[in-house]
């Protein structure tokens, strides 16, 4: 182990725990979006407990060395990236599965758990844990509570922090605490747990996660209906919110979105739409009888093209394997892509939908439209097919006004991706310059002398770089 | 208008707004519990809007002066009680419906509007809100959210943070902020939303709420389930819980409770039984009949003396409204009542209530036993016939034992009652004392001079006592 910093944290963690080879600290420089990669750890530790965790934040605080917590780094704002240096403390060794207790409804893990490991884990059981990021394959469950994650289930089951009944976290100064517990209702203090989800790394590192769980849905039904135009998809999404039946998933889908989806769906989707609206519905085999019949009749009183429920279960599963593999796949037709995450009261999707077909012609950037609409969390993902300094500019004017535009329609700047560094230089537009400056001092009540993952959800500010190791 | 501070209070809030007089300031010492009355505030102001708030809040500020913010004053812990005296600021006056939108099932609602009044003015638009604590004929919902109450609906739906999207706070200073908004998915920094849900007006005063509403279900039944004894209720509870079909209510009556429901009940339940469960299934007509038929066989497997689905909806009714009216009834009944608020795992139900018998016997003090036992939440009433010095010994022995009984089995101290005065001295036994130190520093960040409801979630320290105006 070459550096002084690398031998001590093997001396906490263990021989085998450490990282401080070149090629090693650069692959921890970004996170999925590899924008952001402007700094390098000076090491990676990747802890197996919670003393462990705390023993190097202890380490950590007493010499004023930032410390950036990572998950399995797929998330898409930059929210793990050690611009500043220091440790990036890797929890995915932290993978147990500590207990599951159906009598109670309730798991506990340890951060690191990968999201579908643990539903594998627990679908057996009857069990059912409802957040479906799209990154399940890989994310961690520590990561999906530090960034809020959701995914298309959302629109029905609400999102990670839903399910999020207690955690144990490590702060700054390495004092471990465990707030909530393992009941369903609790009112004991200050909601220390849900300040946690959303924290994305800043107040401290979670290490083990206390879950919700329901019971899993004894039916469901997949349907895809077919629109003339985004407005119309839009505008079906707000009519089926408002009409009483809530999809478990309702995903909306452009042309383009379906085009490349065609290549995992088996048999293909006819694409003679202009806009697509992917539905699941879940629940007793009654109920999702019912539900199909309803939400058909709705669609075609409102003129689409085509419903069609599909009823071979394999057929579904393809569907929702290629829109969770749908941004990856994107990815290598297009050179650069941001993926936007800005969420709008639902009645206003239609609107915003418009909007954004407005900017995209003004602009000349291919805009590809796809998202949670049944939540109204839309993902507008800005495609480069060249990066020359003229079209990154016009991708960030386009960011900006996407952002602008959602917030002018009541929305928010982030549904489930959280701040990190992609958004933190809008955050202000949002929660204006007081909720800023209270947000810094609720992170000072847990972290006084700034080390944790510093620059990110606000601007870093020059005036603390003296901290940096 | 007799003392400077009321004509500085009439000042900001208008003629008409400020209580003075001694009858009325004695009237505010309480909450529900009557017996946390021990302080009388100097005024008390009744504003109308976030403006106004913020302004005496200003002034309070500038001054040293205490504030308590309180809604109905239906609280069971003393939450809103001034007890180091100063100004009580009355929400009742702020109780407008400022919006509800159907198109994205959210509505804004001022903190003083009163619970069963919002629902009554949702439910023709075919909109549901669930929580219902069974105070909701008076208790409001800015009162709700600062104690994340909860009630029956519970089981199913969660409590009151589980609808709350953003709100509108004034804080000490005066300084009013606006985090979260009309958006179901919002991932935007530290959750402040969240933590004032359960701050009991420690940490500012909410004025307005943003609400996530559900479609209302379109069938409902109600069963009630009669038990040999106090355990097989429980394990019945237990059962239903694991089998995977989740109630909208799952209520745990005693014999005696159902004695004092009987007198609404119409016609009366026959009360042969030691324990009965009380349910409501809701959802769509065909899995409500499903799901009936199959929590019936599963009762009945478990050899319980009778389950009885109740077809006529005004007799259902009359149940619904009985459970709501037991406190009420019971405390006619017995002079002095304290009702506990212990939450447990599900699964340790049997050996919660198990215990609680057993420390009924050994105390020889009466503890009636009811609760919203399909989320773990128990209410167990200690009754006193008479007070004197012993009995009320006695009592506080037994609050302390039960609440250490529910710790022991992995509960919490307060499921939906919140902290106030009555558990503040419990809290360190569940939260430690790192825990309680670093409410104390978020509290600092909202309320750096200490001027927010003081005393309650922990105990006032004295200190401090150089604040008081």
């Amino acid at each position: 182990m070459a550096s002084s910093l690398g031998r001590d944290l093997e001396g906490i963690a263990g021989a085998g725990s450490v990282l401080v080879n070149q090629a090693d600290l650069y692959a921890y420089r970004s996170d999925a979006t590899y924008d952001y990669a402007t700094g390098k750890p000076d090491a990676v530790v990747l802890p197996q407990s919670t003393e462990q965790v705390a023993a190097i934040l202890r380490y950590a605080s007493a010499r004023g060395i930032f410390v950036t917590p990572r998950g399995a780094g797929s998330g898409l704002s930059g929210g793990c990236t050690p611009i500043l240096g220091g440790i990036v403390v890797d929890l995915k060794r932290m993978n147990r599965i500590l207990g599951v207790n159906p009598g109670n409804m309730t798991a506990t893990v340890e951060a690191g758990v990968v999201l579908d490991k643990f539903k594998a884990a627990i679908g057996p059981k009857g069990l059912f844990y409802p957040p479906d990021p799209q990154s399940a394959s890989v994310c961690t469950i520590g990561g999906n509570v530090a960034t809020r994650a959701g995914g298309p289930r959302g629109v029905k089951y609400g999102t990670t922090p839903h399910y999020v009944l207690g955690l144990t976290a490590a702060l700054a100064d390495g004092t471990v605490i465990r707030p909530g517990s393992l009941c369903v209702k609790q009112s004991v203090g200050y909601d220390i747990t849900h300040l946690f989800a959303g924290s994305e790394g800043t107040l401290g590192i979670i290490t083990q996660v206390h879950l919700r769980l329901l019971p899993k849905p004894k039916a469901s039904a997949t349907a895809v209906v077919t629109c003339n135009s985004a407005e119309q998809a839009a505008s079906v999404v707000s009519a089926i919110i408002s009409a009483g039946t809530i999809p478990a998933m309702l995903e909306f889908l452009t042309a383009m979105a379906v085009m490349v989806m065609n290549s995992i769906i088996s048999p293909p989707l006819a694409g003679d739409g202009q806009a697509y609206l992917l539905m699941e519905i879940d629940g007793s085999p009654e109920q999702v009888a019912a539900d199909v019949k309803n939400l058909s009749a709705l669609c075609k009183d409102m003129g689409v093209m085509d419903v069609r429920v599909i009823e071979d279960k394999k057929e579904a599963a393809s569907y929702w394997k290629a829109r969770a593999s749908l941004y990856p796949f994107i990815l290598t037709m297009a050179k650069k892509m941001v993926i936007e995450d800005v969420t709008v009261p639902r009645n206003q999707l239609p609107e915003f939908v418009k909007r954004l077909g407005e900017l995209s012609a003004r602009l000349g950037i291919l805009i590809g439209l796809g998202g949670h609409a049944g939540d109204g969390n839309m993902h507008p993902s800005l495609l480069f097919s060249e990066v020359d300094e003229n079209t990154r500019h016009k991708a960030e004017q386009a960011v900006e006004q996407i952002v602008r535009m959602g917030l002018a329609l009541g929305g928010t700047i982030s549904g489930e991706h959280g701040i990190g560094l992609h958004k933190s230089a809008f955050v202000e537009w949002e929660l204006g310059r007081e909720q800023i400056e209270l947000m810094k001092r609720i992170k000072a009540a847990f972290d006084p002398d700034g080390i944790m993952n510093p620059g990110k959800i606000w601007p870093f500010e020059a005036g603390r770089e003296d901290q940096e190791a």
